[in-house]
C-alpha cells in the first residue's frame, strides 16, 4: 500500500524523512506527487484540496496531523473510511500548562501591567481572588487542563456532549448545563471540537451569560467565536479580557482589530505544537495496524464529528 | 502603654481605625502627632524618620508592616528593643502565585508575544522545556514558592545562610555553593532579605555565572540588582530576560531604561500585597503579648539583620 501526506502550508521534508525511516516498506508520497493513486489506503491529512477523495478509490483512513479532525471535510469522504486523529500526553501536558499559565496571567493582570509598562505607568493593583474555571469540552485536553488546576487551588466545572463523573470538576452537559454554568464562572476556557453543533458557540448570546469580570480563553479554534461578539463585549466592558490562540484567518490579518486591543491577549496558534516524534510514531503505528487488520488507534466517532 | 503608628508614603486611616477596633484599651497615634513620647513602647514602621527612635525612651519593639524589616535602621535602636515582621500564610501564597506565574510566563514566551501583538507580528514559537528553577533565599516565602513549582513539574534549587535539608530542593549554602548552583539553573528567583550581606549579590559577577538562556526574577529588594549590570547582561546577550517587581528607587522613575526594554517584564511592587486584615491582627497580638511580658512573635534575629 502506499501512504500519502496532504498537508498544506507548511514544509513537510523532515516529517516525510521521519515516516520513511519509520515506515521501511511503505510507499511515502507527498500530494500532488502521487504516482499510482489506485495504491493509496491511507492519507496524512491537514486542510488537503477538496478533489483529493475522489482520486483515491481504495482509500481505508485519513490519519490528521494534530488533536482536531475539522480540517477533514469528512462529508466527501466514503463512509467506510476510518479517521484518526493524535492523542499525545505531552500534547495534552503543553496545553494545560498554557491554560494554566493564561489564567493565571488574567488573574495576576499580566496584560494590563505590560500595557502600563510600555506607558511608564506605576500603578500597583491586588490580583484578582478569582478561582472558578469552566472549560467547554471534557476531553483529552479539557481534563489535562483541569487537573492542572485543580493542584493549583482553582475551582473546575466543564461541559460536555455526554453526561460523566468526576470527583472535583462540576460536570454539566446540554444547553441547559450550559446555561447554568456561565453565570457561575470566572474563566471560560474553550477546549471543544469544531463541529456544526460548536460552530460560533462561543457568541453574544452566550457572553452575556458571564459576569462582567470574566475572561474567555480560547485555544480550540478560531471558528468556536464570533469575533464581532466578542469584540462588542470587551468595549461595552460585559466580558474582562480574552486570550486567542486561534482565530478564523492564521496567520491574522495585519488588519485585524485583535491585534491593538488593550484587552486582548494574542499568541499565535502554539498553545500545544505536536512533536514531530511522537506524531509520526502514532501515524506509523496506525499504518501498521491497518496493514495488520488491526482496529485503529484513536478513531473519532464520524457520526459524531470528532 | 501607647502604640505609635510611623509609615511614611501610604494613606493610613483603615489601618489606625482597625488597630484601634482590636486594642480598644492602647492609645494610638499616627507620626508625627505623638502626645506623650515616654509612654510609646510598640512602633509599627515603614520608613520610619532616623531622629524618631531618640525620642522614645521607653521602646520596647518595633514591627515592620511587611514581610522584610529592611525598612527599619536598627543600628539606631537600643539593643534591648525587640524587632517583628510580619508572617502571614495569604503573603506567602501570594507570592508563590506571583512567581509561578511570571516562571511560566517567561517559560511560554509571554513577554516575547506580547511585543509581537504590538507589532501585529504573528510568530509562533515552541515554549521553552526549561524547568530548573533556583532560589536565593530559603525562608517563608522561598519555601512556599518551591513547594508551588515542585507541584508544576520544575526542579528546585534553593540557596540559604545555614545548611537545611530538604527532600526534593537541592540546598546550598556559602559562596561556593552559590557557583555550583548558578550554572545549572534555568530561572534565577531572589527571595533573600535586604542586608549588608545580600545588598547587590545580582551583580555583574554572579550573572556571569548563569547559562545565558536564564532569567532573573527579583521579588525581594530592588537594591538585591546592581541595575546597569544587569543592563549590560540582557543587552549583550547573555541574559534571556528579567521579571522584577522591586526596584532601588520606586516608583521606578519615568527615564528608567527598564521600562521600555523588550526584556524586562515590569510590576508594580505588587507580588505580595499585606492584607489589612490579617496584618493587624498580628499587630495586635503583639501589642497584647507585650502587654503581658510574652515573647513576642515573628522576632528577627538583630544580629543576622533579618
Ligand atoms: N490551540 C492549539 O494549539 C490546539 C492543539 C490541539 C488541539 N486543539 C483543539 O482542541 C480540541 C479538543 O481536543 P481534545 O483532544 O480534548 O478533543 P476530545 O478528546 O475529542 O474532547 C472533546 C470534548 O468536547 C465535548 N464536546 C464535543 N461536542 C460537544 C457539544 N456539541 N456539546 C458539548 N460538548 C461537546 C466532548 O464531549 P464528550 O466527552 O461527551 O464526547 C469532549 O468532552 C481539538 O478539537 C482542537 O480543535 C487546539
Ligand atoms: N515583592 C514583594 O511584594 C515582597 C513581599 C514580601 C516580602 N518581600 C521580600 O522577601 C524577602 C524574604 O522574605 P521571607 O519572609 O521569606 O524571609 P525569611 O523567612 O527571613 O527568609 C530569608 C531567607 O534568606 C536566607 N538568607 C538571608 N541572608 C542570607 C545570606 N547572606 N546568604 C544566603 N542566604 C541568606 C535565609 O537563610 P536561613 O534560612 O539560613 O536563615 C532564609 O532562608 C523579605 O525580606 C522582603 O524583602 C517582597
Amino acid at each position: 500500500m502506499s501512504v500519502l501526506v496532504a498537508i498544506s502550508g507548511r514544509d513537510n521534508t523532515k516529517l516525510i524523512a521521519r515516516l520513511t525511516e519509520l515506515l521501511p516498506n511503505e510507499t511515502i508520497e507527498q500530494w500532488p506527487s502521487c504516482e499510482n493513486p489506485n495504491a493509496v489506503e491511507f492519507v496524512l491529512a491537514w486542510n488537503a484540496p477538496n478533489d483529493l477523495w475522489q482520486q483515491l478509490p481504495n482509500l481505508k483512513a485519513v490519519s490528521s496531523f494534530g488533536a482536531g479532525v475539522d480540517s477533514i471535510n469528512m462529508s466527501l469522504l466514503h463512509e467506510r473510511v476510518d479517521v484518526v486523529r493524535i492523542v499525545d500526553e505531552q500534547l495534552a501536558d503543553d496545553m494545560a500548562e498554557y491554560v494554566l499559565t493564561h489564567v493565571l496571567a488574567q488573574k495576576l493582570r499580566l496584560q494590563e501591567y505590560f500595557v502600563k509598562q510600555s506607558q511608564s505607568n506605576w500603578k500597583p493593583k491586588r490580583a484578582y481572588k478569582y478561582k472558578h474555571v469552566g472549560i467547554l469540552g471534557f476531553g483529552e485536553l479539557g481534563k489535562a487542563c483541569a487537573d492542572k488546576l485543580l493542584i493549583n487551588g482553582f475551582t473546575l466545572s466543564a461541559w460536555s456532549k455526554t453526561a460523566k463523573k468526576s470527583g472535583q470538576v462540576k460536570l454539566y452537559t446540554e444547553s441547559q448545563g450550559l446555561e447554568e454554568m456561565l453565570p457561575q464562572i470566572d474563566f471560560l476556557v474553550c477546549l471543544l471540537p469544531l463541529t456544526e453543533a460548536t460552530k460560533g458557540i462561543i457568541n453574544a448570546q452566550l457572553l452575556a451569560k458571564l459576569p462582567k469580570h470574566a475572561c474567555v480563553i480560547n485555544v480550540a479554534r478560531g471558528e468556536h467565536v464570533i469575533e464581532p461578539d466578542l469584540l462588542s463585549a470587551l468595549d461595552s466592558d460585559n466580558l474582562r479580557s480574552a486570550t486567542l490562540d486561534v482565530f478564523t484567518e492564521e496567520p491574522l490579518p495585519n488588519s485585524h482589530p485583535f491585534w491593538q486591543h488593550p484587552k486582548v491577549t494574542i499568541t499565535p496558534h502554539c498553545a500545544a505544537i505536536s512533536d514531530l516524534n511522537s506524531v509520526t510514531e502514532q501515524i506509523a503505528d496506525n499504518v501498521n495496524r491497518l496493514n495488520s487488520g488491526l482496529e485503529l488507534n484513536n478513531r473519532v466517532n464520524r457520526t459524531k464529528g470528532y
